[in-house]
């Protein structure tokens, strides 16, 4: 049976979202033909305006509403403290923790050859960049811990040594990787090889 | 961290979709931040249209573009066969299975007095007006296997029985329940008891 065509055109918008296949794709349309319409208007303009309403911060590429980010624009954040992270998501989970007073530097994205993406494609040059004023005494790289994060804060730290040599304003710049070792709450047993060997690495005093 | 308020938004959205949680749903507003605008509008404009686009079928409840579905419209389909269905997505199963050439009757739901879902709440009413006629030669009641299916079957079933005692027009109106038995490519160690209780009898010669 064919389908109004406007339900066959949205399930075809939900399909496309990862992890969505066409039942589900299909379940969603049918569910909201139930919401009340007030639902529906406010879901369509939030879509249409989502990119409108958005930018990336100048300065960290974080995502904002203006365009300097709430972090960049706070006068309390460590200005000579900068994490380096992949993605938006990433921000959100360490302002979650709480743990960092710092300020951010988002690359939107990791090295990954196989699927086209240089160092051309991050935000690499304006860290190195943001380095050169001299006003950050520290750069924390919190890459993930795939290859693809991995490779790419070698990458980093290596373009990050090279400046320090050819710069001596920044001799005292100090780079350093996020923690590794056991996550809270995971049964020993079943941690991986590469988890244990770091954790072991980094084990401290009680 | 605070969002953007578009973001917020668009997640909210998402989360009130069923199977869709938290961080799913902000996973998802992410995502779309990196789509071209014009899958964004096109998203929009279909929900948005959703219900404005969209009726139920006058006659039988289906979900159509016009005031008659393509199934009541369609001179070709049987019209002395109604098969009852609960939903959209059965008669959507059934025309696919590609086994029914008669029409439908979308009740919207099954009986469930725990849910405040009682007859009122279903197309029962509309149902019995059709068979009044006397052009209806048979009834396939094909809601759910579930209890709330089998109960809506059997109610409507009684509701049917009363009328043909009533109306000496319809003394010929057949009512049957969909097939029962194992599904296809199921293994028979694994199918529960009321499935093959069900399977046995309606076992027949090969």
């Amino acid at each position: 049976m064919k389908l109004p065509k406007v339900v066959d055109d949205l399930t075809i918008s939900f399909e496309k979202l990862p992890g969505i296949g066409r039942r589900t794709a299909q379940r969603l349309a049918f569910y909201l033909l139930r919401v009340p319409q007030r639902d529906l208007d406010s879901f369509s303009s939030s879509l249409v305006d989502l990119k409108r309403k958005t930018k990336m911060c100048r300065i960290c590429h974080n995502l904002s509403e203006e365009d300097e980010c709430l972090v960049c624009s706070d006068d309390m954040r460590d200005e000579s403290l900068v994490c380096v992270v992949e993605s938006f998501q990433d921000v959100l989970a360490l302002e979650k923790s709480g743990s960092y007073k710092g300020r951010y530097h988002v690359l939107h994205g990791s090295l990954s050859p196989l699927n086209g993406i240089g160092p051309e494609e991050l935000y690499i040059d304006t860290l190195l960049t943001r380095v050169s004023t001299g006003k950050i005494r520290e750069i924390v790289l919190a890459t993930n811990t795939s290859l693809e994060g991995e490779a790419t804060a070698l990458y980093i730290n290596d373009r990050l040594e090279e400046r320090k040599r050819d710069n001596p304003d920044l001799k005292n710049l100090v780079i350093t990787r996020i923690g590794r070792g056991l996550p809270t709450g995971v049964e020993l047993e079943y941690a991986d090889d590469e988890t244990l060997v770091q954790a072991m690495g980094t084990r401290k005093g009680i």
